[in-house]
């Protein structure tokens, strides 16, 4: 994760919460006044962001001493201190909130993504757990870091990462009267020779055209694991194969169980809960 | 909600997926086809956004036509329709995901606060649930936009918006021997005449001092629903009571039955799931 | 003052001024001479902006050594040396237009808000000289601090931070046959439980519903002292009164004795005249 | 003036009042209800700034009606109906005070500029009234613009666009044992073919050195008038004079009689009060 | 190429020229007069970025109306008109500059690639002339996109789009002590399933280690037509082969007649010529 | 050149390449690894952009060491070592491309101007090889330094340096019947009194009219040799003499003889080769 990089949206959210500057702090306490302070872990789960953090702290005060205890993917308990702060009292008091909000969120993500993992790793030794491009408008760079940290992997980063023809797509094509093979060949000539090309499907009729088409990988979408093992059946290692669809933590042991090669689930990103993590007085 | 003011963010959003284009669609559909797609709720909730999306959607295709069913701030069942779409094909799937990510965030925060409300209303007529500074980074003004449309009530935009004397400034005037009253004074004396004070207390005690300071409002935070009848005792009505920490879902109505005026919720931003809303073929 | 979030205006400011280079400093003078400057007040006032001056320079030599003789928000007699600066001769002479034009700016807000306050306080010990948003177009945050520096107090720093039902506003709710009452228990409805309610009055008439509304603050428009004294006698304290409208070094005294709480000045920061510094060599 | 470029100076400042909505707009005003109301001038003097007042105005209601009365540059009496404004009632609340922050700056130099100008045409049918590059951070572009509009002329726009010797450069000069003349000399062989070269001097004896090195303009700074009148008699019109230093409008007729080509005044742009301007029902 | 993500540079762009205005054309040009003009290919070649011009010239002048005779990826002759635009002379005498440099880099860039695909295509019917990330600051997507214009296909967008294991990332394995093949090995277990896998040898005998490692496509650095040939022998198909490396118009031919699949050439983008297109009255 | 005011577009070409990391880099290379490597010159020519490649490698790595050997506008021959670097590895291979992108691009138009001067001054001592404003989006300062450090002069920076009256203006003059003498006349009322005019001519007939309007530069626009040469006797040094269009290495110096004293070629920048230049280890 390039921090030099991400100074942007880091100032961009200094900006909303200090805009007009912290009239309680500004007001209360002395501008020369120094604490040492310390973030601590208050429920178990994978941490990540810490280094979004400390630039937080430091663009406020960048004489502020950061002293790391754990490191970004370290599974950790509750109670667990993090990080020593110690530097200015009115600055940490600034940034607090804003770099916890980064914070929460990202372990929060990694946390979800380590469930997963670990619930897909008793039923498979070798399936992926892959997010999505359901992230939050601005932070999609963070996000799919929060979930390496996690354990999990990426999928596309961008709409030109890969070709993800999806079931619009296809009906589009329809629309304009061409199959999937023809449109597979059709973008294959387009493409740069670097990038896959991955088919979506939803029902098993679609899946001899998309092997004929020799896509690189099939994503079965929405179907039940009795499908998907029918799928499997089809496609007989021919590409790799992804899972899709309402995925959750009941059901992802037994999705893995059926060999698929991926399962990817956007809740890892839009619907994690923030990790409670606070900032106090040692 | 100011779209025309929040571009910015759309714009990043947009670069984010876009920014070496979309070469599945690009490739694969004819750059002149249009159709009519639709937006439909699949799972029950508060839907909040629809201004976002639309313009997302009318960066890529100024020409699209844009008719909504429903509006923002409307509970409604699953299956609902929400917006016909008609324009460009291409353009309609290379702002599907950004405008969905929009969408289905903000509406989860509004069908969040929605099931907050309600359960507290059970318990109290006019307890008013409120959301925190708990925000994602760089999208605090359209959740706070959502908590609203959601039935809930903003706290604080920014740090210059009230006086909030927290424990670890508490620590800090400790640290400098200064005793609440005499912050309060001080800080009185320095904020604009439109600004109101706000003290966290976490123990009975602290109570006695708060009030004599005549604060504007007092803020409970993590105590048990004992502890918070007793604090109301104490106050007799002299200042505004809010509850802050650790609510959730089962505790906030029996926290409303305690007779406060306001329950502060993070989770509202924090931790809320993303709506299902999804972009098909009529 | 967060001087680590005021990068943007800065090199915003530097950019008008450097975006082509300078063509006479860098076509004559040595880049690798050194020197030593001073930055002198050439007419007594009241100085802000130091740090916003030593961020201009910096900016351009990080290793030039500032060292302040004197601090924001001290009134000081012409003449007065306020900072040397030593350091990379080009670099100086490139960034001192840009740091006057800010030094300049807001110590002559600075110092034409000491002069109000003085006035005022020969009158009254408590009486308020509040600033507006009649501030210059991206430097509000900036002007504001100027104000504060000055002994001046800080109205609202934008829209969302208290209310203030103003005389078009309670035109249009006419036009909806509203009244004033009706309005402000419908807005308090609305707002924030930290947030304020100030409706500004020009006739006496209307002080009697603006007490039936409860409101925090009344705005006297545009009153003469003797409509003033009536008002007060009206308002008999209910609420905190502030008066507006044309006020000037002459006139501050008389409304001071009054007995408002506030007055604020628009002039403060839409007509205040530069104060003169210069930047020389010793 | 190109409003299509300054886009991004408007959209600030909106931000900074808008950036969380108008509290009291929202909750009071009925979002459907459209108005009619007036820019009027409220005192005597030069408009400036329609164009991005109209843009202010458009980019919260692109579909409001501008129906401008009178245009930039004109000289007019107070009481002046400007421009008659349609639109929704709630956007136009919220656009008013950034409008008119722009509109009444603007105004205000192009106002203090048409003064000094009127009163050195007394004396002198081509002398220039020229501003300078004191001009407020973020603005320049706007603020030269207004000066122009007010009957003056603009001196330098940046750093780039004119060679301008001045004491600290000649001081550092000395530093580096360089005589005037082979500075210039030097400058000469380096900058366009298009520029030309200024000197500054503060002394009489300073004059023949600036004439031997054949500068396009030589500046005569904070002379008395006795030395102006010195000064051209050694110049003898061998190239443009400008005079500066301390201009007010009582000794601007004096210095426009002794012959100079051009009066540049700092005070235009860094010392112009704001023209009174408001927007009310009619 | 989505034109309305690409307002950000086109805006830079025009500030560069425009930042002040155009002092020429605001004194000369009466702002009210439009004209016809036509913009006109000099020389023959590729256009590209006609959808930029339009974009240059309607941000000044939103009424100018556009009529294309041509479009994108057209080989077209000398003396071919290409556009008629009729729009308010000043604006398009102000847009002219910026508008051309757009248009006569991406057309260069175009015409280039196009004269590459054309000479390798005497010897291969399939070979492809790929780009590289050798591309001017700020312009890749542009770039990019008029390398497609040429007939030619894009490489890597990215750092994050393909793995492209370098000489240089070679040497570090080496001073960690690590083989291609545990290298690939350890990088396929991290990367996207989307991702491929891309190694640049120099020398043949590193070829049957990228082999074992299974690589996706291995890339010929700066080899001689008969080293390709050998490779290739080596290869036997086993993967995609790219050629690279001092490649000019003399040589792609026989480079493309040895049989490799891919010949990148970063001449296309780092040293295409600018195509003659002018502005001018039929 | 200000390396601080130019982060802006160093972020974005460094965003245009890391925006989503270096997936080849972060995945084989140990992070804590550090190398020496070497920037090396592989063709002759001239250098420029060392300082802005200097600001590449350390944005990425803070704590990069920069061991310059040579400096930009040196001519150098190929194979001349130019900077050591001693960093972070990874940094180094992320930073890599685009610090060359800036470095080759730069030296590329160093190194033509360079050989433009070079011809020209075997028939003239005195002519100036100048540039235009022919130069790429977002990169004409960085351009026309680089035109300097070849030896160059620079033209005009944007359209508010000198009045340029060009052949589309004189068209639009005639539209509205004005001569040039009426327009310059005109224009000089207006225009800074530190601004120059110059008139663009294709016809000798013209010349007269320019004269008789005391323009200070007269461009003689795609003038074959005879013609300038007859244009020279008409002018008679009256004013200085500028020649462009199609000018080419071949004919630059016949040009030069003829005695004109600037010749403007806008193939420095749009249509100069990069200069190789690689990392590599020592």
């Amino acid at each position: 994760m390039e921090v030099h990089l991400i100074t942007q949206i880091i100032k961009a959210s200094l900006e909303e919460d200090l805009a007009w500057g912290d009239i309680t702090t500004e007001n209360l306490i002395d501008p020369n006044q120094s604490s040492e302070l310390i973030l601590t872990l208050n429920e178990e789960g994978v941490i990540a962001g810490l280094p979004i953090a400390e630039q937080v702290f430091k663009i406020l005060d960048p004489g502020l001493i950061w002293s790391p205890l754990k490191k970004d993917g370290e599974f950790l308990p509750a109670g667990t201190p993090l990080v020593k702060l110690k530097g200015n009292s009115q600055q940490m008091m600034k940034a607090e909130r804003v770099a916890l909000n980064f914070l929460q969120r990202l372990s929060g993500i990694a946390s979800l993504t380590h469930r997963f993992v670990q619930e897909a790793r008793r039923y498979s030794e070798t399936v992926r757990i892959a997010d999505t491009r359901k992230t939050t408008p601005g932070l999609r760079h963070l996000e799919k870091y929060a979930v390496r940290m996690g354990g999990g992997h990426n999928h596309r980063y961008c709409l030109a990462d890969a070709v993800m023809i999806k079931d619009n797509h296809v009906a589009m094509l329809k629309q304009g009267q061409k199959t999937i093979q023809e449109a597979v060949a059709l973008v294959r000539k387009r493409i740069s020779h670097t990038v896959t090309i991955e088919v979506e499907v939803d029902r098993l009729e679609q899946i001899p055209a998309a092997l004929e088409a020799e896509v690189d990988c099939i994503l079965l979408d929405n179907m039940s694991n009795e499908m998907i093992v029918e799928a499997l059946k089809l496609i007989q290692g021919h590409c790799t194969v992804e899972a899709s669809g309402g995925v959750n933590l009941q059901r992802v042991g037994s999705i893995a169980a059926t060999g698929v090669n991926i399962i990817s689930v956007g809740a890892l990103t839009h619907s994690a809960n923030a990790l409670d993590i606070s900032l106090d007085y040692p």
